[in-house]
């Protein structure tokens, strides 16, 4: 049977897996492919270093740039990570024309223009499953099982430390200082937690999604990038009471923005709108995003053919990475035998483009909280304002209780443009009977309500 | 750029939507893939009659060997159904070494082996994920995304119309006799339902996933196949108190098979057991399968190393099953373009093979409804049958309500051989304060309820 030689370059948690994961299934996976895969090197930081570790000592080198130059190596899997030793492992091994496999989202995110194009430059194919959402096979979908489908709204809950924490908030009714607390303890944040709790890990993976839906290159600034820290146990359960469920959303999703600048200001940009969001917003519970708890993933995607779908599992972790990891080592693999190794090439610029609408001009609906004091009158002010701006409310709910001589009320906004609601209630929070800043959270997937109703 | 042309075999619903798919995206498609799609000729039953249909008249012919035969045509696109022509036509087509693309579920459940073996011989592939759960692209997600996994346990709801009709009880807490009239005033079901409500639709699709995930060809009788038609309200109802939800599923799981017979009776089987079922089961309202409502399809998927995945969409319908179609010509065309024509071959039997244990032996988990006379001793008896057959109960519930002079008494039993649990369950009926033939509904997705826990 053919042997395809793979030259792994990192030995962390990610590295580990793969290599047990061969180790205990590389038997079922010759089989099924008619291709053996065996590791012949294994590149870590320091060689010497005693640890905890499946990875044999003989398979072992600190010098990367041997493994990758090494002729017996057929495909490098980096699984470094960082932004800087890992552009250079990749450049260097597409330069010698071999399949990368690489599980890096954030190298992906800040540079994968820059190594798509040196993968087709090379004509060898960079392999990126394991980025985004671990073992989800999120990319194979979107680019092979979808490939007829135009993608028109895509929500994912991509980042498993943010869905474990907001779960824990609802289900226990604690704050988010203490479930930060709790996931941190566990293993699930960082002690440095910004990169997850401020939504920029989500924007990564969102950026990667929507290059890959919509066929042209989304720069990581265009991601507009919202987290979880300002959110308060009290919206967790009014939202609840009302029927909906928190969850940070990456959102991408082909839209008609509006018109907020002038007519003729601008260039008119090419192909269509699509707005590449992470914030935290509403889901209703009868959306299946709503039942994806603690550091699960799940990404619903809606094809103009397919209708909705939704792909669920383990976002992080050693295993379920690599899980993705062996998939792509399985196309690599393939490819290889088959001579076809830019058969689904890594990214493809495809028919018509588009760009990345401001979030400004993106419609949205809102879910808002006001304290305002109880006295007669105060609704008619502030739905006058939302008139004024030509804003719709769908309902007003003044939920039991008090807190000091005011009282919460909720709004839900819909389908206006961003920057507009935000406008008003700026307006709103001047009025004198308004007593805090309101508090706005977007809601996301209630539209008609598919997912409740018969299709 | 080359083109690909296809020879359409069935006008029908699924036909229509394959054509209007490539009208509405063929452009997208061929800049995605690098290679165009065309539909050169169509074969209906009868190309005269006038109808409904977005088929140009011009390509249409009453004659399959016309199509099949025609040189011009590259793949071939059995749409038609039925287990006959059907059958011959893709037989036809694999021997011209031409590849094909079928959704006929049907057809695979009774004679896949045989098609597969032909595809092989005739170094032509054969392509079928829109045979199983419509839009869902399981097929793909089993044997390329998950292909590094040995597949411990599935469970799909893969029957939209039981699916339907089970959703609509529990919401609406409407009868089985009035929810089926409705689903067949919508087109939900088939004036003759059996196919569906008894199981039979998810016994084929159940069968073909399991052979897909563990190499071995499961023949469409050795499927225990149960369906939904002795559900009560009264049952849904009871459950949903208890936090369970009611859904027909296929189950496809490793097992270790209960011993019935003395050792020695039987041949030593190949390989691992496996359970390949279809029953309406009870599943945790935490775990996400119970949120899959209305027609809509989900299959849950265990692997070694992935852990818990889910995969949701709609099963059936023109559009969703016509995006699996694509999914399986764009595949199709780039083996023909890359010379590649079985690099994923249609069914590999693979590494250790195995057989499907007989339901019997397989450990079952149970909800047991009984109706007993309310006085002393009556539990104290049921509880020293369950003792004598070894059978543990996790607990005891007795909902409000009386029915003449019996009380319902629910009984939780788990992890038990199923056939020891019924004989028990039978030896509990013959007893003079059970009143009624005891209700038995399997339990699914309980086993330490990964998905509500931190992982």
């Amino acid at each position: 049977m053919q042997q395809v030689k793979l030259g792994l370059i990192g030995g962390g948690t990610v590295g580990n897996a793969v290599y047990r994961g061969l180790l205990r299934n590389g038997d079922l996976m010759a089989s099924r492919l008619g291709v053996r895969l065996e590791v012949v090197r294994i590149a870590v930081r320091d060689p010497r270093k005693t640890r905890e570790t499946d990875l044999p000592a003989h398979l072992l080198t600190g010098d990367w740039k041997s493994v990758v130059h090494n002729p017996d190596v057929h495909v490098v899997v980096e699984l470094i990570g960082g932004i800087t030793t890992a552009k250079e492992v990749i450049l260097a091994a597409l330069q010698h024309g071999k399949p990368v496999v690489t599980a890096n989202k954030a190298l992906l995110s800040a540079h994968g223009e820059e190594l798509f194009a040196a993968a087709r430059a090379n004509n060898a194919n960079l392999y990126y499953e394991a980025s985004v959402a671990g073992g989800i096979p999120i990319i194979k979908v979107l680019r092979e099982s979808l490939v007829g489908n135009r993608i028109t709204c895509l929500r994912g809950i991509v980042n498993g430390t943010c869905n474990y924490i907001l779960t824990r908030m609802k289900l226990e009714g604690i704050d988010f200082s203490e479930a930060l607390t709790e996931a941190q303890r566990l293993g699930y944040a960082e002690a440095d937690p910004s990169l997850d709790i401020d939504g920029h890990d989500a924007a990564h993976k969102t950026g990667i999604l929507a290059s890959l839906a919509h066929g042209f290159w989304v720069q990581p600034g265009e991601v507009h990038t919202e987290g979880i820290r300002q959110i308060t146990r009290l919206d967790i359960q009014f939202a609840a009471r009302l029927g909906y469920t928190l969850r940070l959303l990456g959102v991408v999703k082909t839209v008609t923005p509006a018109r907020l600048a002038p007519p003729g200001s601008r260039r008119r940009p090419v192909g269509p709108g699509i707005q590449v969001a992470v914030y935290p917003a509403l889901v209703p519970d009868s959306h299946v995003l709503a039942s994806v708890n603690h550091a699960f993933n799940a990404i619903s995607v809606q094809g103009d053919i397919v209708g909705e779908t939704l792909f669920y599992g383990r976002g992080a972790g050693g295993d379920p990475t690599a899980s993705s990891v062996l998939s792509d080592l399985a196309d690599a693999a393939l490819d290889l035998k088959h001579g076809s190794h830019d058969r689904v090439p890594a990214f493809v610029p495809h028919h018509g483009g588009g760009h990345v609408v401001p979030m400004d001009a993106v419609p949205c609906r809102y879910y808002v909280r006001l304290a305002v004091l109880d006295r007669p009158g105060v609704f008619a002010k502030i739905a006058a304002v939302l008139a004024q701006a030509r804003i719709g409310i769908s309902s007003i709910i003044q939920p039991e209780g008090h807190d000091g001589d005011s009282v919460p009320v909720i709004l839900m906004i819909h389908d206006a443009p961003d920057a507009k609601v935000r406008q008003a209630l700026a307006r709103i929070a001047r009025l004198s009977a308004v007593k805090a800043p309101p508090v706005m959270i977007r809601v996301e997937g209630a539209e008609g309500a598919t997912e409740t109703r018969a299709p």
